[in-house]
């Protein structure tokens, strides 16, 4: 893995080459020059991998830009979810699907959480299905994040690892979830568009099915294992780990940008 | 694994004991001697696992029979497909679901295919997902077949193996099956209600999912290892090979009744 630490060249809010350090930048500052630090890797002619979310869209939004420009041209972009095809279409963006565009030159997309070998979860925005589908077929998965999103390993920030369930006894399949990481003393929990699961509406995917939210105590070991126990289980559908899927990261800090690449 | 044959000792064609031999039984027959042999193994205060399809049928209205004449009490049901739900409710078996019972006491189903170590196919009537999550939390798995779906292998009677996938760019997924199984001539077809790809209407899981059938020319090999592998493509929500989940195989065929036990 070599790791590179840059000025940003083309920081969108600063026209200067000088370090970012006097300046406190936001979290959404940092998505933004990740995202736009991303884009420089697209390419005309290219068939690209939309992402989803908070920092994704800020990607999606610069490749329109250049579009518009006339520095990028002949662009066909697959969306991840169905908000991310909303933004992309407002944006003039030329869009397609994986049916059509089966092989993918470049996938851009946010990551929740990243480990030291770029292992990702994904999904708290609810789209790890289309994500995964649509990255596991790309020649190049860019993924941007801020350095909030570093974690020394997966599950690690405490916060969700997402696993998409059927909703057809969804209880019965977040028990098995959890009895399979009981040693990791793990929380399952479903995900709803309330305040607490008990009153809550069941949050639901462009596929119709529910997210059972995955929380560890401890480190969950091999992730391929793991994964393999999880895609095992009848009634999961797909989970949000991503494992050894990104070819780079690009990361954001109040330091300036890190880019790692997979070697 | 232990073989016997036995005659039949309740046959519902016949009231003697004599062999089968002379009689001319029809493949719905043989079926209904399986599903009859299959609820001897039921007893009172079970939780059951209810199969779908023309086997299993039988065997549903049989514990509804046995029940009906109070020689069963306390069953509760637990019904693999809307199907089987509406038959058991026509028949007033008392049903609940996986998230109220997640342990099932003895499961009762038909398979498509059954190799010789009791690995099955199924699917073929659509409902692998469901039956999957109810038949691999049993601590019996009780699977009725006429002898025609004996094979040496799995795939190995030619007709389908059923994945059931996202709706999604299910094209794409289709493809990726394809190409997993390229070294055993895989040919994969979406399944619909017409009598053709390209005019028909998709048939629709009661997941809301799609069927992608595969057809094999050649053994697929490993099938824990083409299990994990159709598991892994993002887009597969499960298959319909059911490894190492039967107990017991009851086999009907012209000459008498086959119990396959695993051991």
């Amino acid at each position: 893995m070599e790791t590179k630490i840059l000025v940003p060249s083309s920081s969108p809010s600063s026209s200067s080459s000088a370090p970012l350090s006097p300046v406190i930048l936001t979290q959404d500052e940092l998505k933004k020059i990740a995202a736009y630090k991303a884009v420089e890797y697209v390419e005309s002619n290219m068939v690209l991998g939309l992402g989803t979310g908070s920092t994704a869209k800020h990607a999606v939004a610069r490749i329109a830009e250049l579009l518009n420009q006339g520095k990028l041209h002949n662009i066909i972009g697959i969306p991840t979810s169905k908000i991310t095809y909303d933004q992309a279409v407002s944006l003039g963006i030329p869009l397609s699907d994986l049916d059509s565009h089966p092989i993918v030159d470049l996938a851009i997309d946010g990551a929740d959480e990243v480990d030291p070998f770029l292992n990702l979860v994904k999904g708290r925005g609810g789209s790890l299905l289309r994500e995964k589908m649509v990255e596991s077929s790309c020649r190049k998965f860019v993924v941007i994040v801020d350095e909030s999103k570093m974690v020394k390993h997966l599950g690690g920030s405490g916060l969700a690892m997402p696993v998409e369930v059927v909703p057809f006894c969804w209880k019965f399949t977040a028990m098995r979830l959890k009895a399979l990481f009981e040693d990791s003393g793990c929380v399952a929990k479903l995900r709803t568009l309330g305040e607490n699961e008990s009153g809550g509406v069941p949050y639901v995917t462009d596929n119709g099915n529910y997210i059972v939210d995955l929380y560890f105590k401890k480190d969950i070991g091999d992730l391929k294992v793991a994964s393999d126990e999880i895609l095992r289980l009848a009634g999961v559908v797909e989970h949000g780990m991503f494992i050894d899927m990104a070819t780079t990261v690009i990361v954001a800090g109040e330091l300036g940008v890190t880019v790692k690449d997979k070697f």
